[in-house]
């Protein structure tokens, strides 16, 4: 936890916060913190700063917080990824949101198991815990939007025009003979494929939207990999 | 699995292998083979080629291979990592293999909890079975050499100037000035520290070695998305 992220209801007045709970047990726990200790603090969607801790009791706390200073700026990317296993998604929305990615859209695709669909970490409360980790571990405030689009024909051929409308379009695809490209300074939409890849059908449907195919390369990469190499690439 | 390794006791002659065991499971459950059906295979230490499976038994199958490729070249890089929480080291040397790694070192730093270097997921076997689906991941033959040093000091003062010799060498370290180049073009030698991030004594200690600072931006990442975020950026 890089960040102690505050929400509305933790405000006692303009400039002190009392916190309980999770955040308050890894502050005493973990940070080992104590009275006058400084932490870097962020409002959920707002400003980040400093937070001064002035009361230690048993159940919570009370800092004082001055919140002087914008989050980071957002990556200007849309990631379109294909519903990995379970435990890769909840993982993948984490990374997602450390990397500083602020709009993911979870899409299906021939190689997406039928059952992913039905996996609890998609559930709103779910996804909000993964989101809200993620920010505190890179000291970011803004939740990234996360669409789940469980059928790939309409989103791609209704929905995906309008989104990827005026930025440069790529889809991580390990057998593309493009690689990806390096520091583009655009916005980009991207679109990352399943475990198998996607199916040829996909990729005409991808490219009839104005899509490049680019790889990383000749090694296959997990999701895991492939999100922050694509990303760390791009920008 | 994208790719099924052999080992030398496989081979039945030159071109013919009998696989049992968890390949073997893999190879039915999950991709469902069949006889006369081509999967991609490699040499543990050798040569990829293609697979024809000839013989689909109860517990063992029978392939006749053609290894007639090279494994995809070695990223030229040593990537020194300061040891992780258990877990997350697994998950690293996995990532470590799957983006091309061919030398890992495992190193002690003031902000790595002396218990982890009691895992047993640094067990030769463990570590083996890591670089093993690393490799079955992402078609490569290579294993990765890990070496574990569980002091600093002596580490860095005594081997690794020998080691970094004639490299560039970075250490990635979340508030330093310099961004992490791009596409160098050059062995690197890359120090990743633990994830509170190195100590000041730590990073004078590599600045005395030669080493630079370098940042990914704004955002603390955590070590599964700054590994392969540091490596797509350097290559």
């Amino acid at each position: 936890m890089n960040l102690i992220l505050l929400e509305d209801e933790d405000f006692v007045d303009r400039e002190h916060v009392r916190i309980a709970g999770r955040r308050f047990r890894h502050i005493i726990d973990i940070h080992r913190a104590r009275e006058g200790d400084e932490r870097k603090v962020g409002v959920v969607g707002g400003r980040i700063g400093q937070g001064r801790i002035i009361r230690l009791e048993k159940e919570f706390l009370e800092m004082e917080v001055a919140l002087d200073l914008e989050p980071p700026r957002p990556l200007p990317v849309t990631v379109i990824l294909a519903l990995p296993r379970p435990k890769v998604m909840r993982r993948a929305l984490y990374s997602l949101t450390v990397l500083g990615v602020k709009k993911v859209i979870v899409m299906n695709a021939a190689r997406v198991e039928k059952s992913y669909w039905q996996t609890p970490y998609l559930e709103p409360l779910s996804v909000r815990r993964q989101l809200m980790l993620g920010l505190e571990q890179s000291g970011d405030t803004i939740l990234p939007e996360v669409l789940l689009r469980p059928l790939f024909r309409p989103f791609v051929e209704d929905e995906l025009p309008g989104l990827s409308q005026g930025t440069l379009a790529f889809a991580a695809h390990p057998i593309a003979a493009e690689p990806c490209p390096r520091d583009v300074r655009q916005p980009v939409t991207l679109a990352i494929g399943p475990e198998g890849g996607f199916v040829p059908f996909e990729i005409d449907a991808l490219r009839a939207q104005g899509f490049s195919a680019v790889t990383m390369g000749p090694r296959i990469m997990n999701i895991e990999a492939a999100i922050p190499s694509l990303l760390a690439r791009l920008f």
